[in-house]
């Protein structure tokens, strides 16, 4: 049966940047499911059109069409329930829920803030302007300003956003508990979403968070850390 | 068999405010167990020794003797299978774990903020100066000073701080999902710590976390209601 992921890319279509698209990347791993993923771009929304909506990640399985990623999680429990657990149990579906509500409302604002100004350059030609217009929109200022301050709140951002995330971590090995689980995809996504976008280190070494993430890259074959980071990017200081 | 848990509480015994000892409090009503509470107050540590630390909630269930929230919901859900589960699973209890944790480090320091100075007058005597000198050093300022921008910090703390729990609420209708569990419980804590010590209100009316507020007060046979409202403590600014 043929399953495919339309998943977000940059100009070079190995660039695979979107937080949400990893989530269901690694919920397919981890539901030990192959899948091609397709290069899609933030102006093809044309080409999702069969979704009924315009954004990825949009899963097709066989017969079946599923967009967001929050749905694909929950479609591939429900669908696949003899395959290693996301969520270990109803519980952890509704509590998981608040988890990804707090990565999508407290956390991905924050990660936007500090790496925006990096994603332009990396975009195809023609997402450009669609990006810097939408997103100038959003914070009311341009990019390079949105950024500008990144140094100083990158210190505010380890210290009290990621300190719940640091407490639990130092608590048991994985947000899932004991194993890995669909919690642990839903807060990487963000880093990965930064590490494949911007030479800006969101974490410092020594950081549990830190330590964590590493340990997520290594899963599932080293999914996530095949892509590669963004090392090469010009500093945006360098930019401006 | 006896059951017993030792709660905080201010000059007034029936004045129970803790949001930790709240936790411990639903999580009993939620497994069905009757408990005896017992007034404490923050300088009776001596009468904690038994448990071979200072600080409440102490359950002590026969033979046993559980300190710490955290630590008394796991022995609960362990000791009482059978009974209405707390965590709705271990993928539940792992990521339960998360939301305490977000509880603690997050929520709690911003209510915190924004009634400390209300609690001081409720305390028994004894318990005053020991609450001033503690919370000044934590903060670093007298406990007026604390609290006297709670007028704009509350609407920073509605918008940004509740946004994940406003946007789960309307997904599901407790944060345990179909019904609640103790993620509902550990939340629920700091909003009774505030309902009990102080008339500031921290939620606006229409706020969907406020209607949740009020159906956690509704469980259990109107448990947590049935701890008055700080409605006749005199207003901050009156004081100062």
């Amino acid at each position: 049966m043929s399953r495919t992921l339309y998943d977000l890319a940059g100009e070079d279509p190995a660039r695979r940047f979107s937080p949400f698209c990893w989530r269901s990347r690694l919920a397919l791993a981890h539901k030990g499911l192959d899948v091609e993923t397709v290069p899609w771009r933030f102006t093809e929304r044309e080409r999702l059109r069969f979704s009924g909506q315009g954004k990825v990640p949009v899963l097709v399985d066989g017969e079946d069409v599923v967009a967001d990623s929050w749905a694909i999680a929950c479609w591939l429990e429900d669908r696949y329930p003899d395959r290693p657990s996301l969520f270990g149990g109803e519980g952890g579906r509704a509590v998981s829920r608040f988890l990804n509500n707090w990565a999508d409302d407290a956390l991905h604002p924050q990660v936007a803030r500090m790496v925006v100004a990096d994603i332009e350059p990396l975009l195809a030609p023609a997402d450009r302007a669609y990006f810097r217009e939408s997103r100038e929109q959003r914070f009311g200022m341009p990019l390079e300003r949105v950024s500008a301050d990144r140094a100083e709140r990158v210190q505010v951002f380890r210290r009290d956003l990621l300190h719940p995330l640091r407490t639990t971590l130092g608590q048991q090995p994985w947000l899932g508990g004991e194993e890995p689980r669909y919690a642990d995809y839903v807060v990487f996504g963000a880093f990965q979403w930064a590490r494949v976008c911007s030479a800006f280190e969101l974490l410092e070494e020594g950081d549990p968070v830190a330590a964590w993430r590493d340990r997520v890259l290594d899963l599932h074959g080293g999914l996530a850390r095949a892509t590669p980071a963004c090392g090469a990017a010009p500093a945006l200081e360098a930019r401006t």
